[in-house]
């Protein structure tokens, strides 16, 4: 019999490709073990909440009086909200034609991207178009669409760092493009070394691919460094002489735990380099709710902003939002409400800083506890989380362990990866999940869990590293000193 | 100079081939006059709250509570809430651990989706199975997301019927498939005959193209017929003979405006049909929170069923699920509340079910006076709106309207629908968007001005329409009688 037309062997070939290991094998793994009881912390991915992360009081205030206008009409309403979120959420609504239930036009609702604008200007010290600027159901998806724009053929490539989170490598391939690879140097705490996207470069243009643009994530996912102005000014240059576009995700921007090196965005640093690279040069920046001290992840807003787009292409991009029709109107609040928070004077202000304040503090003492507890271990060395949400340790395995692996038909950090989740419950992604040099070997894991339990969670995980390292180390040596 | 990676010369040829009407040149004209101060009433798109329509308030409760969970804490809450919305807001939560911040599984809540699977159930007495129902930003999210599974390259057709909902045109193009066009018949209340289907098959083949998928809208977009048991079960035999999934779009299922032919969904119908087709032919059913007497567009809220698909095709749909992460959760909660709306018994029940009658009965009054008003113009041909959300009129144009039309370098429909535009800010959609037989022409509206509104938009149509007609007939004849 004929395959059907919905049988894996008749699916696009694309789709069959794609890999996303994030929620892939040790995901699954651990919801299976979840199903049988097992306690897990899910570290496999950014979702602050749901690790017990409370969200931030004063917005969803707000977007409950918007969900409810009726509210509003109630006099018992200031028993139960402040009166700065009352005021902020007849702002809103004042922006939309019908209320939360309401479509946006298709690029979000123009008061809120004037918002963005404004925020963006405040930021960089340039003016932002809001016209450029297009709200989207999560950062994700913005990503998405503009690979599908620049695309047209596996001729086209993309450079994308390695290690890199892994929505690049999936749309890359979902979308048939070709996934140009450039190192990041571990040994130079994950800094981004020109001459590796010259080599990258020159090799992809060997093989007949056509290179369009290039992805930076500042501050790294997973390798959680800050760029500094020097070399994102380098990248910049090395775009503008080979004619690529920068895709700049910038969804941590918020998420700093060192002084030395303070977000600056690729937009400020383009301009700053003056004309004619700065009236030339293609940049799209993306940004979310999602991350920041905000961590909205189930709310689902993001946007990108468009720098030296003609008209005639966001037109283009205009008509592909279309399709979808418009991104959720919750979501496109919350955007507003992470570019205007509270200000000093408004009631809500103390209580809204003290809250932020306190999840990027924790934050920061996590990240020092978990580059701590990893560097504890002999056989791991791991670079400080200068930014986002992630550590990334190597992990240094033995060549038992190696040959162990492969006896048991996996990858070794998967196997590796896979021995913690059964022995810990700490569900991680494996390096080659992200992509590592050949013979390194790392983990993935979200610096999230809650900072009392850290030190159980370290201390968790060092007892199953010696474990496994007295079952498989042969005192020969490791996979790579 | 070479030209940029995203100016329009270089990105994807497959984004600017695609085209999308319902936001296209009229949508972009009234927007424009909008902004210069005109009254534009909307009827492009099904947008219902932007034209008035209230939210139904118990399900904006239960989401402003989900929002705000530390409500659910204070004292005063039984003031602003009632006890049920408060016991469905924690029976939501419960279902999600980080609550409405929290990233959920990419396939959506599982507890949703169990409510999901249960009023499938109870609509057709079949079981569904949970682990087949994959929540989305919407329907349209779903549906594209579908079309990129099972569009590999140019030679895999899908079959679309003409005049159809510009989404599946649009997302074929975009995902580089071909759009293989059958007919529904006007003189047959926009039915759908089986021969049409087999002529369009058999001329696909002959140009080399696999036909490996057919889309039903039902009820119709934008032609609102209802299909009966007998029409849905001789496509379905059509599909299994010619080894076609099947797209089943019933996101208007609760909008019936007669009691002929109440909404029977294509599962039900192939499920009666017993093996071998049950058991065979490959099934994706697509519902939404935006229509209905809901109308929560802004909330994006969709969902898909899948019918005899294998589990590795399902886990291929996951994956590419999951490189966007999951939907918003909010969305998924109000698909919680349409599928669980209060019972009678409930706080709520009695305020919740006089709002949804009181939408429905209104609609249905609106469709009979829309296709009323439109008869009633002598070159106007209206099927009467069985269901959905749209008014579909033939418009008969003069011949020398047609000449007009081409040397102002339009399309006659779309010369039509913009002067109806400029003159009474009623903006609507040309019939050329969604596809019609050569020579005839169409416009669409939505049935969603408020009913107040309903017979002074009609009687400015028809003022429009008479004046076009003055100053256009030349009494030799119509573009077709």
């Amino acid at each position: 019999m004929a395959p059907r037309p919905l049988d894996y062997e008749s699916i696009n070939e694309n789709v069959k490709k794609t890999q996303y290991a994030v929620r892939g094998e040790l995901y699954l793994r651990a919801s299976e073990l979840q199903k049988e009881g097992k306690k897990i912390i899910f570290t496999n991915v950014g979702n602050p909440h749901a690790l017990g992360q409370k969200p931030l009081t004063f917005p969803r205030q707000v977007i409950a009086l918007c969900q409810a206008p009726f509210l509003l009409d109630d006099p018992n309403v200031g028993l139960l909200f402040p009166a700065d979120a009352i005021a902020r959420a007849k702002h809103y609504l004042s922006m939309t034609t019908g209320g939360l239930g309401a479509y946006s036009d298709s690029r979000g609702l123009i008061g809120i991207r004037k918002e963005i604008a404004e925020f963006i200007e405040r930021r960089d010290g340039y003016p932002s178009d809001p016209e450029l600027v297009f709200l989207t159901d999560g950062a994700s998806k913005g990503v998405m669409q503009m690979l599908n724009t620049i695309i047209g053929s596996n001729k086209d490539g993309i450079l994308v760092p390695v290690p890199q989170y892994p929505l690049y490598s999936a749309a890359i391939t979902l979308y048939g493009g070709s996934l140009v690879p450039y190192f990041l140097e571990e040994e130079a705490n994950w800094g981004l070394d020109v001459n590796n996207l010259r080599q990258a470069i020159a090799g992809a243009r060997s093989r007949g691919i056509t290179v369009k643009a290039m992805v930076i994530i500042n501050p790294g996912n997973p390798t959680g460094q800050c760029l500094s102005r020097a070399n994102i000014q380098e990248l910049l240059q090395f775009c503008y002489q080979e004619n690529l576009a920068l895709f700049a995700d910038e969804v941590y921007q918020q998420n700093i735990y060192q002084d030395e090196r303070p977000f600056i965005s690729a937009k400020k640093v383009l301009l700053d380099m003056g004309p004619p690279i700065s009236k030339e040069l293609q940049l799209i920046s993306f940004h979310t709710v999602s991350k920041g001290y905000w961590g909205e992840c189930g709310q689902r807003g993001g946007y990108f902003e468009m720098t030296n787009l003609s008209p005639q292409a966001v037109e283009e991009i205009y008509k592909v939002s279309s399709i979808s029709l418009s991104m959720n109107i919750s979501g496109q609040i919350f955007l507003g409400l992470m570019v205007n928070p509270p200000k000093p004077g408004d009631i809500s202000y103390l209580k809204f800083s003290m809250e932020s304040k306190a999840v990027l503090e924790s934050l920061r003492r996590r990240a020092q506890i978990m580059t701590d507890g990893f560097n504890s271990c002999r056989n791991v060395v791991c670079n400080f989380t200068e930014g986002a949400m992630y550590s990334f340790p190597q992990i240094r395995l033995p060549p038992r362990a190696i040959e162990a692996a492969k006896k048991a038909g996996k990858v070794p950090d998967v196997f590796y990866c896979l021995k913690l989740l059964e022995a810990t419950g700490i569900s991680t992604v494996p390096g080659s999940g992200f992509g590592q040099k050949e013979g390194v070997f790392h983990l993935r894991t979200t610096i999230l869990p809650a900072e009392e339990d850290m030190p159980a969670i370290m201390a968790s995980f060092k007892k199953f590293n010696d474990g496994f390292m007295e079952q498989y180390e042969d005192y020969r040596g490791y996979s790579r000193m």
